[in-house]
């Protein structure tokens, strides 16, 4: 399939999830900046988002109590991929809106248990914990959830929050196509990827990991540098502009 | 003003236009694009950008038939600097959509009148001509307006359309963040800006160009490479980027 194509089916998609309620119009806004640095990393996953997404896996895989935070935007982009991945690390599922709006939340779980989701946390009062440094109503978490995980994945999540998530110990893996972005400057494994292709690339990396001794899987984790890794990732986005500069 | 709340401003601003219709849903991806790429020069008017306004002041000047193409994200952010900047360049303006429907298109020309235009082209039946190169309707243009134009200003445009207008031996003047963009690579005179800041600079730029013997004005023009300037402004972006990396 041609980058491009799939590029206008998924900016399609989520021109229809607006629609539907499922996305906000600041999450259009969202992805449209995703594309952009989709763009100069050549739309394709980048070697430094191989190198991320081991590590991520391995993470996944150790952590006793992982969570997968989802928003609009994850859902409608990567739904069935998400419940795929959360079914394959044993990870939770929780909703967690930067636009927060209980309609929106019940959407979205409904959306995600559509897809095979068997549990959603952190709709309504359910997301009865406050986490600090950030504002209401966005620091509200499950306690059941992300309250008391210890790795969280948080596609597409907004600076502040990564941020106040990894001030609570937690590990945060981030999937974000902009490395300078604060939420790929703050998470302990960033994925510079488009989320389409990193949670399937995430799923798959798992799969394979399960098979390895522990020993190995801890490998992934002490032998990655998040700082060097998005150095690497800026680094593929300087090389792909130079080529259009010798045009 | 802090650049990054202008850059919420903006944002919202374009959120409602879109609540009124005036803007797409694809709108706000495309601006999602435009603000990537806005991050990546500083959110700021780089040297380029100046190089290439004083060549398209230059232009619109020594125009017999200038003509301002405006879309709805264009109407929306830039609707009185692109009223001021015709008044000053005696320009006509025309509203040419990529999602066209004649609601939008009577709602833009509204609007732009409200602000001021003393006539919008382009509505409805008006655009008659159809040019070549580009599947219909968005080949549609007015006979009196972009028809007969001999320098096109096209603050947000896409490619296929950039291209179609310069092959029919019009002089564009792209204004866009992306400086690989197809608009950007096809256009004669590319101003890298954000178009908030971009229509006013040009506005200020005509008004002393005017004062100007005709021959110094020419010199803009003559001097002036769009290839060697669209690589200076990718350059910018590289040295960004390079900073970061030493991070």
């Amino acid at each position: 399939m041609h980058p491009r194509f799939l590029s206008l089916k998924t900016r399609d998609a989520l021109v229809k999830a607006e629609a539907s309620g499922l996305v906000v119009p600041q999450g259009l806004i969202a992805h449209g900046r995703g594309e952009a640095f989709d763009y100069v990393i050549g739309e394709r996953t980048i070697p430094a988002a191989y190198t991320a997404t081991m590590a991520a896996a391995a993470l996944l895989l150790r952590a006793e109590r992982p969570v997968i935070s989802v928003n609009g935007n994850a859902a409608a982009l990567a739904g069935e991929d998400i419940v795929r991945l959360a079914f394959t690390v044993s990870a939770s599922i929780e909703v967690n809106l930067f636009h927060r709006t209980i309609e929106r939340e019940r959407l979205i779980a409904r959306h995600m248990k559509k897809l095979g989701a068997k549990e959603v946390l952190g709709v309504g009062s359910a997301a009865s914990k406050t986490i600090g440094g950030i504002s209401s109503p966005r620091a509200k978490v499950d306690p059941d959830g992300i309250g008391k995980a210890d790795v969280v994945l948080i596609p597409l999540e907004d600076g502040d929050r990564a941020q106040a998530l990894e001030d609570e110990g937690k590990k945060i893996i981030s999937i974000d196509l902009n490395p300078l972005s604060r939420t790929s400057q703050v998470a302990s494994v960033s994925i510079v990827d488009n989320v389409v292709r990193a949670v399937p690339a995430l799923t798959e990396a798992s799969r394979k990991m399960k098979e390895l001794p522990q020993s190995q899987v801890e490998q992934y984790v002490s032998s990655f540098n998040n700082k060097t890794n998005l150095a690497n990732a800026i680094g593929e986005i300087v090389q792909y502009l130079q080529g259009w500069m010798k045009n």
